[in-house]
């Protein structure tokens, strides 16, 4: 059985010591959801109406957040992202699809910075609309692809929410 | 229909104006979800066997995420906590509770305080087990209960996962 | 003749004691400009070519300085917002004018988080426009109008660039 | 007509991919000016009289903000620096001069981290002296010369202010 | 037998409640101590010979330190402070003795800030003449006093180092 | 005799210019100690009584402590480290040892991560034991061993507390 390698043979935390590993290019590729009232995502889609774009702030603190995954992940290391895009879709009348793509070239992957800006962009989501729909829920947040590193391709096998 | 207070008439993003609002007494609480395979939550609760504390590391990484929110969430004010916990129970055999319980005296509301934390403590988990299950989800990240200021007590009708 | 008063009479940098001043309602209106190619302005302001909205980025970036004032100028208290507010008008076809717009209840005055607002949200623009217009310049930073606490009432006389 | 390489054609903010640049010797030089009274400028200046040095908790807080720019400019990349440089001088009676100069060794540039600095310094000589002068300009923040990168050597012609 | 106040009864960290607490003035503290060869205090103290102030430079990190506590102690509430004073004096031809004085008004003590300045100076003396001497030692750091709150006044017994 | 490199033959504060050193394998090892009554070291280590595991917050205080030194230290360097390990150990009844060990490879050494994570584990020992132990002390954190860069080989003659 595998082991949690956060920790040291005793149990003690730890930042796993990277040092031997290559230096190559990794991507990670992560998705959620935000589960809300129609109404509320069609005032998210209406511009004429709403005027400011949720969708825009979301994405901000989204890239944003990649710069502060080590600051909020206890055991992550600093790794500075070379690309980060954010992509918004709607697959049905109640769900706002948040998908991250990062990549960089780095000793260690990259899935944290990308899980982490679809958390902080979920969750800015839920704040610019909770003055109108309370009861939103982020969902399914998860790692759909991975590249680089001795593990090898991740590919998600079936992502369906 | 409501509005979305983020934004000024003119569709500009502010941090809304709470000068006029009263200092009440505001709790927040919120859960969210990691599903994962039944063997790596037979690895979190087997300390025998793993010596470290996964649920430990991550219930610090969530407190000290309420205290980054507003660096996190773009037009959030920035809200000094008097109260924050986190507790963890375990509803099936694939599957974390994570639940956050904040509180502070203020002009406006702690649920985003509460739902980073949820969120933070979730990421958390997740990278202290990826090394043995990269396929977690974290799900269901709601607000359950919210008590003090104008829009009064709200509780969740079901909650359900 | 005045003295500085973040120093102590031996020339020791300090936070100044704020302990016995009286909380009162505080505003600070500020003002920036950056000064550019009119074709950038135009680029700025054409959306329908553009599509990406610099404004918005560079008022988000304002608004969450606000927040890290007190991290960035060494001898700032921290001092928790109620309200910030950013707008942007075009006095001349090379100029975009920034004006930030705060106010908290405190011990003392926010003008530093209404300067330190304009200066980011300038720096951002600079940044979205950084490939098409090297050459950009910032100006005219500087305070416009004051309120709260005993230095009363402070209104720039001439507020021409 | 140059494009905003910030945004995607769709118009999303995003952190350009630097991938596939080469890391080279990255340089920057930026500069900032603070109008003020000239008895202000004497009391900087007047170390027997003032005892402190306003000058140099400008440097220490302009250096520090080299550390904080991709944390302030939403879509900066995390650049370490491999030095940091700020002097100050005085070209009237009544202005201080900040002069910043930056370098690492990198994939795309440092003037964002130069101009940040810069701004930051300002403020700073802002927040030390507003006790005796509120009305002090931060103007003419500009990036003055730039070396490494595809884009070459950028060195502004006239510096006047 | 007293308990410790941050784990729950179940061993859980938590942010303590402090809501039901008394607002009141709070003050710390602190000291602690760089030891040095005699030396390396005579090139700090010298500066006619050094030119730069390291002690400038340590206090303005101590002063900044105080606003970055809650970050770094994963359980400590965030509590701006009003005041924050730091002094250097010299016990010894080879001890620099860093004194931290801090207060604010609050519902729960800040010696954990005044001890946390004392630390971050002491650490910048440090940093500022670690390529003269590699073997300095950084001692005796503890509270002198305190005052506020429940607990009352506290006033260490004996100084002595 | 020797300079101190921070400041400039003018004793202008800089960040040193590392950019002609060669990239190479860092290390550094530091200590300190925490002193306290005999009674408080027994509730830490006896785990059936406190059930919270004090030692455990404080390593992750300190792990987070190492990506933080930067913004900490004025002019220290950033540094992505790519190892963090701390121990404790008990060398008398009333003594708390604390050790950590970093690595990295870069231009400049990592000594300063490693007294920082040192001293904020100490900090938070104390924080976690002040409501039973007022009077703790915090002492001889100090550099043990380190490699890599020009100055060679460092270690401590005699590491005697």
């Amino acid at each position: 059985m595998s082991e949690f390698t956060h920790f040291s043979p005793d149990g003690a935390s730890r930042m796993v010591d990277v040092g031997d590993k290559a230096v190559t290019r990794r991507t990670a590729r992560a998705e959620g959801f935000v589960l809300m009232q129609p109404d509320t995502l069609r005032l998210i889609q209406n511009r004429e109406f709403t005027k400011g774009d949720v969708l825009e702030v979301a994405r901000l603190a989204g890239i944003m957040a990649t710069k502060k995954t080590a600051d909020l992940i206890p055991l992550c290391h600093v790794l500075p992202l070379e690309k980060a895009d954010i992509e918004y879709s709607f697959p049905a009348e109640n769900l706002v699809r948040v998908e991250v793509c990062v990549s960089t070239e780095a000793k260690t992957g990259v899935e944290m910075e990308a899980l982490t800006a679809v958390s902080v962009s979920c969750l800015t989501i839920y704040d610019m609309c909770k003055s109108v729909d309370r009861g939103m829920e982020i969902s399914n947040i998860r790692l759909v692809e991975k590249t680089g590193g001795k593990s090898g391709h991740f590919l998600r096998d079936s992502v369906a929410i």
